[in-house]
């Protein structure tokens, strides 16, 4: 593993100039290896991204160069402003999901429209994580449970495969739910065209081989691993130009067999986002939606890589990283982007060393765009997507929810709801039921907090649950140990379970509340705890209080309960122990002595 | 203080029907005693509602018969299916000033119309209590938080004292928000009635002074409290009688002066709610949000009640007799109804024992609907204005915006939000928001938790912040105290933290993560941790855990974490601290040899 050559990331203390604008801090210590390594590594991702982007711009209902304009400057811009180092930028499946999602509900025929629609919500979306990023409101994407977004990945892979197939039977078969697009399947498969599946179904199973045999044949017939990997790399180049030279050759396009057709040759064109209102609130949402899908994912594949050289990213930089990209795609024709997983471990692999590497990339996609568009004339639809579904179903991870289902059965209902809601109601539905979902259950859970009922552990100063260890207690005490923060939520359900508690025993003299985990003490909580003193003490119970927190003391002491407490508040519940052991002692020394005088008669 | 001479409440081992029906366990052992104290509390009661129901009925935009209406089925259906003993069923302040939003939104003129809108909002309301007490969803109401909830009668209550000055001045002024009446009140100002702001302006001061000056004036010449009280409580029937009089004798109508008018003499009538699914799904946010507020207005009366008799009311219980309550308001011609605070004091210092005190008020009422009506023909509006202006001021506590400032920014935002936008956007809004504020800020709150360097404290087995108290620390170990549970919205912010923390000391070996506060570990921060875990093994870093609670073991133990952590998990800090520091000695133990040798050559 590489040792970091490169100095760290600018912290905030540094001018303003250099945190929004990284180049200026790694492009100082650019020298000839850094170069080198770069080029290769722009070589072997342009090469995998030239398909991926026809393929993903179709996958999102678009002309197949959006996905080649999609390419190019928002590479560059991501370069200048990102701090990811491998970090690939581009058109990727799932958001290409979601944009056809987002322009297939708007009903639009034209495809110029459509692709005003396309550009207006790469703009929107730019603009969402720009503003974010400026506000330092990238926690925001933490809301995203980790098995929400496993789930939603997940079903989002399965819908785009199910997406490709019509493509494969040249059929049409359109819609946003896997129950949509099953049934026009089914309804149009006696008008599958027998060259198209055949192309089809050859290059899904040449690129499967391709990805799981081709390698370990190279390695065996002597390839140095570098060369077999970037070989196996080149696997949907290969079927792209193989199938191309096949509908050429047969002129399979009079057969039935849908074509790219003719894709414009030149540089990326200058657009302009439209900036109708109607158009803004229909689109705001999904714009909404694809910049906060299009962060996580990012920014997951981004940490991993980092880490990796023991690098580190700025989240609410990359927010404006991958918002200048969007923007830039939104002026040159393009679609909403964001780092890809797949293409960005291609490029740490090979060696990226910097964001440059990127542009490098973006020069080998302009190059395609200005020279290669007259070849791609020929290229089977179908060929692309078997690109796709090889692609995503790499993405497909059903063990989440055995293995959510194992761990915690809240975190099982995240995921199967978000599968459940993506695969039948759409993307948008799918994620934003998973993360109301995620926050509701997280609520309701912490509204019913687990309160233990703790003892001494012998020799020993530490206190556990009565019910899971062998512990010792005082008499006329009960200790209960508050497993949660104390907030509106379950104010009253504390009380309720002390006062339920208390009335189950009518010898007490003294209750402990053991605040070790208890972070929070809300105002709605404190007149709660008001409430439990005031109880208490109408039934000649005393109410201290041990291990309290800092933090939570620093605000009790800005309260009155303190003063109306009726017991003590301990720095420790060993010393609450010897307190009340001692109070206790002394109590009983008359009754002990009572007794003796007893037995003594 | 009386100790509770009744049976504890039924417990949900008992049979559905008793449980359903808490009448059936207090019926039984209903004595002559009982009955006495019942009906002395019933007719103070009874006085003090019949003016409150006329009023509030029209401070929700409602002929006045139905607040007599909805005071007394009501009534007999809490008696039967409540737990309260002290709860006065029957139209509040707040609740009517909620069915004024909600149906003059809808812009209705017909007064039938606008009857039927109104029943069909209480059997909305109550049917929606009755499902959320019978799938025991009570607890919902926690998530009103007790700021928001102090900050929205506040703000209630100015807004309903402002909507009775057009009353007190005789001139019109409608709307929802403070803004619109005060502009109408200032256009309009010029249509002033003298004599109607003349008996406005007489009532009001004689009830603040009936309120603050009568008692202690009538305890001053001799009279038992008990009857002093009765007689304040009387003041607005006097002020009621008076006023009718001198309408009636002086002609007042005539002159300008709003009076009640005619109100129909006999038996509520039997109503049947509207079913059109167009005034369902207009009336459903309002029913709920009236549903919700009614229910926490009235348990906490009805808490605080109880715990003065060392009584307990069935918080899912109650969401059923307030629902029947206001299914019995929709079908006798009523309006929604909740626990009112006042009246229910009033009832449990007059002596009510059993819910039966509220059946009697209701045949007060009843007999008041049968006979007296016509006498309300002269009584001016300006009066019942007074009584409620009156009335709401005592609820208006401005001072919970400095105690919540005192104690907690947050709770402060909460109460500040929901009284600025009640006042400025209207009821509905003001509650929404609040909610949704205190949740999104408590979210916020536990997404940056607290994590604390912490060290022994000499002498002790007790660990504190390095910060805060003095203590001792190993070298080459960090023992991070995490004082929030671990779940999606803080996952990544730990592992951040904790990767900052190590990259600043380059000497560090051990990490320990205390988990005393750690109340949850989701699948997200399991996945944090895992990742944290990786990257210190990559440094040569352990990872070790101590405190870690049962419920969060459980769950740790049904995945693969503990088998790839670098460390070990200790029961208490102090097993941690001893065994690193006894492998440091032994670690340490050739290093000092070796700078002996040298230090001998």
């Amino acid at each position: 593993m590489n040792l970091p050559k490169l100095p760290p990331l600018p912290k905030p203390s540094l001018s303003m100039v250099t945190r929004y604008m990284p180049i200026l801090q790694w492009g100082r210590q650019y020298d000839r290896d850094t170069l080198t390594s770069d080029v290769v590594a722009a070589v072997i991702v342009t090469i995998m991204l030239i398909p991926q982007s026809l393929a993903y711009a179709l996958l999102a209902g678009l002309p197949a160069q959006m996905g080649l304009y999609a390419s190019i400057l928002p590479l560059f811009a991501y370069a200048v402003f990102g701090t990811s180092r491998a970090l690939a930028v581009g058109p990727v499946a799932v958001v290409s999901l979601m944009t056809a999602a987002a322009i297939g509900k708007m009903g639009l025929s034209n495809p110029a429209d459509i692709a005003i629609a396309a550009g207006t919500l790469a703009f929107m979306s730019g603009g969402i994580l720009v503003v974010l990023g400026v506000l330092r409101l990238g926690f925001l994407a933490n809301f995203l449970s980790h098995p929400v977004i496993a789930g939603f990945i997940t079903a989002s892979g399965i819908l785009i495969a199910t997406s490709q197939l019509k493509h494969i039977f040249g059929i049409k078969a359109e819609g946003d739910t896997l129950l949509e697009m099953g049934v026009q399947l089914f309804e149009n498969q006696h008008l599958t065209n027998p060259i198209t599946l055949a192309i089809g179904l050859g290059a899904t199973a040449f690129l499967f081989w391709v990805r799981k045999g081709l390698k370990p044949l190279l390695l065996q017939v002597g390839l140095k691993p570098r060369l077999a990997d970037i070989l196996a790399k080149a696997g949907p180049v290969a079927a792209v130009a193989v199938t191309t030279i096949l509908a050429f050759a047969f002129n399979l396009g009079d057969k039935g067999v849908s074509l790219v057709g003719e894709v414009p040759m030149g540089l990326p064109p200058l657009t302009a986002p439209s900036l109708s209102p109607a158009l803004w609130s229909q689109l705001f949402m999904p714009a909404l939606l694809i910049s906060i899908i299009g962060f996580v994912e990012s920014v997951s594949v981004a940490k991993t890589l980092a880490a990796k050289k023991r690098q580190r990213i700025v989240p609410d930089q990359e927010l404006i990283g991958l918002g200048a990209s969007n923007v830039a795609a939104a002026v040159t024709g393009g679609y909403p982007v964001t780092g890809g997983f797949a293409r960005s471990v291609v490029n740490f692999d090979a060696g990226a060393e910097t964001p440059a590497a990127g542009a490098f990339t973006a020069l080998g996609i302009l190059l395609a765009a200005m020279l290669l568009t007259p070849l791609l004339y020929f290229l089977p639809k179908a060929t692309l997507a078997a690109t796709i579904i090889v692609a995503v179903l790499s993405l497909v991870d059903l063990s989440i929810l055995s293995r959510s289902w194992a761990y915690s059965k809240i975190d099982f209902a995240s995921v199967a709801a978000t599968v459940f809601l993506t695969l039948g109601f759409g993307v948008e539905m799918g994620v934003s039921a998973g993360v109301l979902l995620s926050i509701a259950l997280h609520l309701y859970k912490t509204s019913r907090p687990h309160v233990a009922e703790v003892g001494l552990v012998p020799g020993t100063q530490h206190f556990r649950n009565i019910h899971r260890h062998a512990v010792d207690t005082l008499p006329g005490v009960v200790t209960l140990r508050v497993d949660e923060s104390l907030y509106f939520a379950n104010a009253s359900f504390l009380e309720d379970y002390v006062l339920n508690r208390v009335t189950r025993d009518k010898t007490l003299r003294d209750v402990v509340l053991m605040f070790p985990a208890v972070n929070e003490v809300d105002m709605s909580a404190l007149e709660s705890l008001e409430a439990v003193n005031q109880r208490l003490k109408d039934m000649g119970i005393r109410l201290h209080l041990s291990e309290v927190k800092g933090p939570v003391m620093d605000r009790l002491k800005r309260s009155h309960f303190l003063h109306e407490l009726t017991g003590g508040v301990y720095l420790s519940q060993w010393d609450a122990w010897c307190a009340l052991h001692q109070q206790a002692s002394e109590a009983d020394a008359p009754a002990v002595a009572e007794r003796e005088d007893l037995a003594a008669q």
